[in-house]
């Protein structure tokens, strides 16, 4: 499943080279995270309140393809692109129209509350393969 | 008792117009807290992990002369303007060199982990009135 | 005219004590400003790049009854509350459903890229005042 | 060379999890770029201001091992792990004491302000080579 979303570049997020300051696609691509939970069913937030879970950031990467400004309404295309025991990966394209801004990635791991990882519940890995 | 932080602005501080983002003010106003604190010997930290206390922010302003930039050695000046049962309250100047940027006012209540009011420590009220 | 925006609680916005960091009120004012402005008819983004225009900050403050939490829905409702010759304020109230979250205010100046204060431009002018 | 900074966790750094929110370890790596250069005796400041030229990020990478949280004093150790014509990469350690708690990789292009790659300036190429 690729997901979607739009977001719209909030002036905050520009710096004095006039675009998007570059640890702000981290932030795009946690949306990007939230919002594909979101669209198979589940909330994250009630991973992190009900389960006690976490979803830790193991690594994350991002290759910077051309600038965006104050504005732009951007697109973020969200692929979960591995799944294991605990750990999960998404891949992320963000275009501005048909431009491609970005590319990167984020692995994680499902831990409890000590961080101690923990596989990941059968509900999120039913609702990933059946997507 | 005022006291004097220094800070050099970060280049994700700024905006597309070249200076300082409004809403960074009230990070430094945060960062002249914790310091205004320790060099009262006291650990604003160790009041939230130990004691189970928050600062909670009632209220915050900030009006702004003039406009700081990247890698400016910004100064921030604090004082305790106000305190009373369970609430404080700090006010701010920020310089760049003798160049006034901005002058602010943060108001808190002390309260305990469930969000309700407590007595501000004896420990505090006195490192405050003693300095 | 009261315009009103719905922003989800992104996770980056909550600090450590588990709510939304009181420095990003100023950053949803920010954007309430900018679609305030789209309804009018307003792109501020062309009044910066088209018309030389900058929309300075003078004063900012808020006031925070109650926190809001990640992946909550907070609408943020916005008013003109003055307009002179080269100087505007908004008002600002931030609700999560029925609950106030936040009451602010900023006030700003029309400039030049230069900084110097100018007459608000009248196609602006007469958005506000018809709207 | 390699060179080390200390940074201050801030409040506002933290999220809800109770750590540093991942996206802050690309604002330390930029923060320990800026000081790398000014060891070197470059200010990039004025590569900016006086040369017209801009550091571009073209790639990020991170791999977080171990969480920070506020009031926590990290070591930021910062090498130059590759130079070419007009390209250079720098890699990071990030330490709490001697607690690893993140490493990470940025790749720049030198570009002038519209953005076209320029060769590194001589005065930075002997300044990293000497060093």
């Amino acid at each position: 499943m690729t997901h979607k979303i739009e977001l719209r570049v909030r002036y905050e997020e520009t710096d004095r080279m006039g675009v998007v300051y570059y640890g702000n696609y981290l932030v795009w691509f946690e949306i990007a995270r939230t919002e594909f939970f979101r669209a198979l069913g589940i909330l994250y937030r009630e991973l992190e309140e009900k389960d006690g879970l976490r979803l830790m950031v193991a690594q994350a990467e991002c290759v910077y393809r051309s600038p965006a400004t104050y504005d732009d309404v951007v697109t973020v295309q969200t692929d979960i692109s591995e799944i294991k025991n605990s750990s999960l990966s998404f891949s992320y394209k963000v275009f501005c129209g048909a431009r491609l801004l970005a590319a990167g990635k984020t692995s994680h791991v499902f831990t409890n509350k000590e961080g101690r990882p923990v596989r990941i519940p059968d509900g999120v890995r039913k609702a990933i393969s059946s997507a």
